[in-house]
């Protein structure tokens, strides 16, 4: 295994002291880059680019090209799993991702198969691999999948969803039914996960992007149980070193310390909490990555860095920040709004990681 | 004027002593009512029905026939001030709401009228009148508005919005148009409720449906400053009583001290929060309503009775709570759950509001 030149990411992920804070970027690889479109057009459609392992890696690479970034990360879609399950992911132009066979009873639950990271989910392994490879050491990857709940909630409505009538339904309705569904989901998204590592993945992001739409003890029940369940089960070494984990919630600021509780290494936070606030309830249990709101960078080069320098002051001295922004980088920015993002965190970064002096003025 | 015979819910949103919690539901007149959609039908589009006043005035007292509810609210739409600016509000099936003529520019800005109440927004103030004749004391009516932030935004955006990339960019682009902007929204706002008091509304209510897209500092100036000034312009008493206002930022829970400090007498809260942890944060200073998913009315009447007990037993003992789904009642749901959760609210609630004895397990 090459040694990783680069490895403030998985320092800071497990609140090891680092020489500044890093920094990537949720949809780094993306719409918002020209040469994306190019190679997504040349795919076809968005599951085209997912399914080509040279393409996949193509685009994962790109934005490491133009930024100086601190981590790479796959570059593939929550719903694999879903889709090797036999549910038939398809996405309509400007709608999201809709499901030809959505799960709606319990036969249908019982006759989802869990499947086998190296068969039906072998492009996904390939496309890790060659990353790894292409890589070289730069920076390390990131694996991730979505949530169970998240899969589960997808895989019911089966389309978008203003009210998620149907899950919810379920969930009020028939809780036993879904406890069944989001078991099973436990244990192919641990399966899938670990596979990841296997291939090559050096740190591991689970995405509960539907979380927030739950109540607290339902959050707890139907969604968090089951993250703390395939943490539970998953490979946490690799290449000798910890394979740290982070879990993110959209919207799912109110439960913090139940997050830091259920044993994730970092929390993703979005733009609606204050840094510091967020760190003051974890403590020193968890790292913690975010969270400028993504629609900064439709801001001027100014106001970027100025918020930019706002979250760093936030979080304050010391380890355990990776700045990244609250949710993914919208299509419509212009790069070179990202260049000056990854610039400012890179400037104004260093001064919060030298060892503090009593009377020091930055914490 | 009449006496009103039912003050349980004025009483709770000043936090005085009551009998039982109040309960009253968004949208408690809407599409899971059949006779709503009958007169729906009858008036045509949405607008049309909002601009009707006898049709208004049916549809608003629907659900007080159906159900032991301890408020009307008036039946209308946030959007009406920005179509009286001239906007040209319409509604695409399943689309929600646009303007043929959004706000683009300083010019436009620039050019907006703030509407007389009395003018263009006579259909509302009539609609009032004749609700508050036709409940003759009954129950309480409420009248609405939406916050600034959250005219600006449809106003801005026109339509649909994913990344809210227009009024943001507005914001972090060009803040000094969006305060011009908020400024102008703030006096018609002030204007409209102060005119639905003069016709008859005794407590009113700002929907502040877009204020949890903003980052914490975001939302503190552009969202709540300006909803806090619309309540330092209004007219706090009708008919010898004060007129209580309700604040509600849907996923605002991480700001509830901040709205506390506003002076609002009451905020509205989604069910990701627990009563319990939201009281504690608020303190006495305002009255809480909420917080039941709206899914849970998808629940079986067993369920939702034990939703109910256990949203009542975490808001506690003692005066300052105003029962109400966490959001509008979904089209989907059944009216006879409806009756369900109304019954549930009023038959569980008393033991909350006896005089506290000292070891009295119930706090």
């Amino acid at each position: 295994m090459t040694t990783l030149k680069n490895d403030r990411l998985l320092r800071a992920l497990l609140r090891q002291p680092v020489d500044r804070t890093p920094i990537w970027v949720m949809r780094q690889a993306g719409r918002y880059l020209p040469e994306y479109r190019e190679v997504r057009q040349q795919a076809g459609d968005f599951m085209s680019l997912c399914r080509n392992p040279e393409l996949a890696c193509e685009v994962t690479l790109q934005p490491l090209r133009r930024f100086p970034l601190d981590a790479a990360i796959l570059f593939s879609d929550i719903l694999t799993i879903p889709d090797a399950m036999g549910l038939g992911l398809y996405f309509e132009t400007g709608e999201g991702p809709r499901f030809e066979r959505p799960v709606r009873s319990a036969a249908d639950i019982d006759a989802l198969p869990i499947p086998d990271p190296e068969g039906k989910l072998r492009y996904v392994m390939d496309a890790v691999r060659l990353i790894r490879r292409e890589l070289d050491g730069r920076v390390p990857l990131i694996g991730f999948a979505g949530s169970p709940w998240t899969l589960a909630t997808y895989m019911v409505e089966g389309g978008p969803s203003k009210n998620f009538s149907r899950i919810k339904g379920l969930l009020y309705g028939q809780p036993k039914l879904l406890h069944q569904l989001l078991d099973k989901l436990s244990q192919a998204v641990a399966n899938y996960l670990n596979a990841q590592v296997a291939a090559g993945a050096q740190a591991l992001m689970i995405f509960d992007s539907w979380g927030g739409v739950l109540s607290t003890p339902a959050f707890q029940e139907f969604s968090l149980d089951y993250a703390a369940r395939v943490l539970a089960n998953l490979q946490r070494e690799a290449d000798g070193r910890r394979v740290p984990v982070i879990f993110f919630t959209k919207g799912g600021g109110q439960w913090l310390e139940r997050m830091a509780a259920a044993g994730f290494d970092c929390l993703g936070i979005d733009w609606t909490l204050e840094m510091k606030d967020a760190r003051a309830r974890v403590g020193d249990r968890v790292a913690l990555q975010g969270n400028l709101d993504p629609a900064t960078l439709y801001g001027p080069p100014d106001v970027i860095r100025a918020e930019v320098a706002r979250t760093l002051a936030s979080y304050g001295h010391g380890p355990g920040h990776v700045f990244n922004l609250g949710h993914g980088i919208h299509p419509q920015v212009d790069p070179a709004h990202m260049l000056a993002l990854v610039e400012a965190v890179h400037e104004l970064s260093a001064p919060y990681h030298r060892p503090e002096r009593p009377g020091s003025a930055l914490d």
